[in-house]
């Protein structure tokens, strides 16, 4: 039997065959590293990273594809982000659903720099208050740090609200697109998002290893790596010039090449219909879980907007018994624990067993779904 | 014409086929990240990473793979160690041949962190006397930092002696080895190296994207990057388990699948044969290049040993008009300019025009050395 993948909020599978068939263009032919030299190979290596920025600035709404930076996945995104943002005394409002890449950066932060962290609560559907928020701002406030979609819960986050409150206040704005970058609208300038972080290997349908930053033109951030850039060799300090103020290294050209035809599907699909689909698919399959007794659905109520993450309980037992059975029994692909998340399981009331997540992507099948929803009717039988 | 390909010190090129076939695998049959569930998948992927982690062990003589971990690029790894291991008040002593992913993150901390750092010159050849190392060690000294091979002389540099040194001295060492990973022995215990930084796409002929660290098991850095690890998501601290510690996110795991073919590839080949090819055709370019009027060869003597590296001026040319020549009407890829050293050029005095960098690689034939060499050739005549 074929697996049925629905594991898309930890990375996407598969990819458009476009994807990898520019991985081995790239790898064939185009060997050298970009940026350091004048020879043709190199030039060509350039040509790719540029190409990528300007699919992602198409996507994102960025004026300047130079203001977005490659990273090795979002994680870094976040922490060239925060750490280079944030200063000494500052005080950081985040949301209580934020993954542990913008939860760690900032206890650290608390720890050794003496910055203050606010962590917003959302219901226990993972929604958001914007008042909440508005609420937690002091004057030393210097960002609002929050992920546009929960990777546990499914819940969209009112960006662009945010986004209009952090303006008022002089508050910048840094907002992890992790589970909604390819899926949901993302346009920077409307939505006031001053830095976007966003993974490649997701719904941008690209391969691990890539993700990116975009900064706002009129920020200056500390680099979170210092070295060769090929520009200013003779300096000693990092240029100022973008994007190689913050691609300090040999970037990952072979996946920046597959990434750029991820995100051209995306665009030619448009995350409109890519949204519509998937969110079709995460109503059949809430609707079909909250019909098997014992199972509890996290996250928003039926028909209200989401992602596709659906994460559910079963009565008293271990998410991970669950996915473990799912995966060998039923060759069902899906994930079990806390999802880097534990505050959101907090909110959820989730925090002993943790949940049973599953996520679609554009490529799942209906199949797929009732695939799954017939192996969690099975084992709810016999875990009564 | 085909492109002569003479800069594999910037990335190595073609790559072996096994290197595009098992990124190939790992993308089509493999999507998932691991670490982060208990699909088989996700298994997968965590056992890809595993396994590259053994041969890399394998090669550099390393206990315990988990003391390996994996970076986007050298320049990542070597922040990581650099910023992860240097405390305020710390004096670090370097050679004026480095990179400037040493260079700059030392700079930073100096500016920032009242660091202290010397800078060890070397010779015009860039050849480095342990002695002056010793002479530069101060009660406060808590690193030297050394690259194995000087990216723009081809110099090696006495890593082995310099372990000793800093044993002796209570002083860690860190090996940049950009230049020497897969063409030169590298045995961290016996060479008493405490942290190794190492690229995957240059001699270890893996692909862009991939990288590693390997940290002696008695260090404890600060990590570089904060955020999911998988493993105890409940923690609001990085993990102290490695390779956790030092590996936050989702890690580029189909370019570390082509990586783990590549080191396999240099294992079975062994660097004593790979570095035996390239040193006997640097000495063919080396001597033709003597012989023509006008060019100088920087770097050891004929004779002596270096790596794949042959830097070279002529006359008062720019080098970037040279390498362009060569590029456009030669078909020959070469690097012209700083290579990110800057001071390795003031040793040179090469800080004005720079120098163009040929490199050969595993993969490099005698008849593209012997293009160079008739094309230099050509070019002198009518620049004389």
């Amino acid at each position: 039997m074929n697996i049925a993948y629905l594991d898309h909020a930890a990375s996407s599978w598969p990819k458009p065959p476009e994807v990898l068939q520019a991985m081995q263009e790239n790898l064939l032919l185009n060997g050298s590293n970009p940026g350091r030299g004048s020879h043709q190979m190199a030039v060509q290596a350039s040509r790719v990273l540029f190409e990528t920025r300007k699919s992602l600035a198409k996507l994102f709404k960025v004026k300047n594809p130079n203001d977005i930076s490659f990273a090795l996945n979002t994680t870094m995104a976040l922490n060239q982000a925060i750490f280079g943002f944030v200063k000494e005394g500052d005080h950081v409002v985040c949301t209580a659903v934020e993954h542990n890449s913008v939860r760690r950066p900032l206890e650290l932060l608390k720890r050794t720099k003496g910055v203050a962290v606010t962590y917003v609560k959302t219901n226990a559907k993972g929604e958001l208050t914007v008042n909440d928020v508005r609420d937690a701002l002091t004057e030393k406030t210097s960002l609002v740090v929050c992920s546009h979609g929960s990777n546990m819960l499914g819940s969209i986050l009112p960006v662009e609200q945010l986004g209009e409150l952090c303006k008022s206040n002089g508050v910048k704005l840094l907002v992890d697109a992790a589970q909604t970058a390819g899926t949901l609208e993302l346009d920077v300038a409307r939505m006031g998002i001053d830095m976007l972080a966003f993974p490649g290997h997701k719904s941008l349908l690209g391969p691990q290893g890539t993700g990116g930053l975009y900064i706002a033109p009129e920020l200056d951030l500390v680099p979170l790596l210092h070295g060769g850039t090929g520009s200013q060799s003779e300096a000693i300090e990092q240029p100022a010039v973008r994007p190689d103020r913050y691609e300090s290294g040999t970037q990952n050209t072979v996946g920046i090449a597959g990434l750029n035809e991820g995100v051209k599907f995306v665009l030619k699909e448009t995350v409109e219909r890519i949204h519509a689909k998937e969110w079709k698919q995460t109503q059949t399959l809430i609707e079909a879980l909250m019909g098997i007794q014992g199972i509890s659905v996290l996250g928003p109520d039926l028909g209200q907007n989401r992602t596709g993450i659906v994460s559910f309980t079963m009565n008293q037992t271990d998410s991970s018994e669950i996915s473990f059975i799912l995966d060998q029994s039923f060759q069902i692909a899906v994930r079990a624990g806390y999802h880097c998340s534990p505050l959101a399981h907090e909110s959820a009331g989730t925090l002993e067993k943790g949940a049973v997540r599953a996520s679609v992507g554009y490529f799942t099948t209906d199949e797929e779904i009732e695939r799954l929803i017939s192996a969690v009717k099975e084992i709810a039988q016999y875990m009564k």
